[in-house]
């Protein structure tokens, strides 16, 4: 067997931004021959949107289309099959692709964050090198796109999915400070009753394809909750546990 | 007055690797005529240190030195009243200096999550234009260092500080499948034993200075918990709750 050279680099792209990717993630996209990255079948791909200007003109290119994304429920042993068959057959496409000359896997965001890169990270141990290279995460482009503090002093701040259900939303979202809610879509409007029962409905924002072209910021009370794009992500600020109080600044003055 | 031409850009530097800054932040912190950062009373500053090779010769630098740190209880009024003070002076000298060229204000990892900028953001709004790039934060870094996922399927992510009262942080660590404990120091054995008691100790991981130079990960139930520096995190993975079952995967082969 050929002496392994290559490896496989995963890049974190950040939320969406190019100018966001950082300095390390950024030499490596556009010095990469190979790049691979996971699409929806006939769909452009977030992540190659991202770096379309910043690829060599000859760079070779690997769409690893998922077989399904919501045609068959989540829960259900065939789609577990037939992502793992999935996750199992690009491991080892990669692991050769990989040989001779580093792949360069795009993530969106952070890689380790919630990214299925996890997945081929898994079974890429011990086959091929892998290097991470880690990217603002998505949520952390939202509350930038709202511009306030997203958290400060002593507060808690819990990251939940969408996907969980209501009563456990709301339990989550009453004991916590600052909340984040990712893959809204179609659990919008189950996020937005959690929200309401937590009496947090009217703290809440909605960020859409937050640092993309086509940002938008709604307060969440606003939002249309049966159309919301797969990039979007719900956010309720902290109010800093501990401040500065306004009135310890104003005899300061 | 002359007219105001000059704004504050606050520059998130991410976990600390210089490598690891966004490309915009790069690109505005090399071009710098003037920098300001906060540092602890004669130490260097840790975000001085991140961007030590990046400055040009004749930048300007403004230290914005803490009156205070740890010998006056932070829940004191006269703690209170003494940062109070040095904000408002900062605002006042940050926007004097920014009337005619831009002042790029550094600010450790993201500068929306838990970032001392707050305090100057909220003074400085209606009288001076402040424009805010974001950064990984210092957390993302941290997990990174580890090079496990942090979180995946449905899991519930917490970000806590150390600095609350044990009883808390294990009520929030009991209710989190991922947890990310900041502001560690001196509150290193009171973190431990709350995660003891929430039973997350043996999955608890401490990262001091993740992705500068001298990191170091360990397994925080092998850590010293006496010599914990501030620039600490503690993490403990997520398991995926809703994850492609192994034998699903065995399934497919
Ligand atoms: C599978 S998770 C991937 C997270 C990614 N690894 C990260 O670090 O952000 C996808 C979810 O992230 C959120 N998200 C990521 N980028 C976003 C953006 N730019 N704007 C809004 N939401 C975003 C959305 O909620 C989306 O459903
Ligand atoms: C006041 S908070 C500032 C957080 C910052 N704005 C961010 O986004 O990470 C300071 C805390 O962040 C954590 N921290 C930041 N960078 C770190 C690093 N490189 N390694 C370990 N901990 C870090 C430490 O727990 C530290 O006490």
């Amino acid at each position: 067997m050929a002496p392994q050279t290559g490896k496989i680099i995963c890049a974190g792209l950040g939320p969406g931004d190019p100018d966001l990717i950082s300095v390390r993630a950024d030499r490596a996209i556009r010095g990469a021959r190979q790049i691979a990255y996971f699409r929806k079948k006939s769909r452009a791909g977030q992540a190659r949107r991202i770096v379309a200007e910043m690829l060599a003109p000859d760079v070779i290119e690997h769409a690893m289309e998922y077989p399904v994304t919501t045609e068959i429920p989540f829960d259900s042993p065939e789609y577990n099959r037939l992502l793992a068959a999935f996750y199992d057959d690009w491991t080892a496409r990669l692991a050769r692709l990989a040989v001779d000359s580093d792949v360069v896997v795009l993530c969106e965001g952070d890689p380790l964050f919630y990214g299925s890169f996890m997945h081929l990270h898994a079974r890429l141990q011990g086959i091929v090198p892998v290097e991470i290279i880690p990217g603002i995460p998505g949520m952390t482009g939202c509350w930038n796109a709202i511009g306030q503090p997203m958290t400060w002093g002593d507060d808690a701040m819990t990251v939940l999915m969408g996907t969980l259900p209501e009563a456990e939303l709301a339990r989550h979202i009453r004991a916590a400070d600052a909340v984040v809610v990712m893959k809204t879509g179609r659990n919008l409007p189950k996020i937005a009753r959690a929200l309401a029962t937590a009496g947090r409905m009217s703290d809440a924002w909605l960020v859409e394809r937050g640092t993309m072209p086509n940002q938008r910021v709604t307060p969440l009370a606003q939002a249309d909750l049966q159309a919301c794009p797969y990039f979007a992500t719900v956010l309720v600020h902290g109010n800093g546990r501990r401040p500065l109080s306004d009135s310890a600044a104003d005899a300061a003055e």
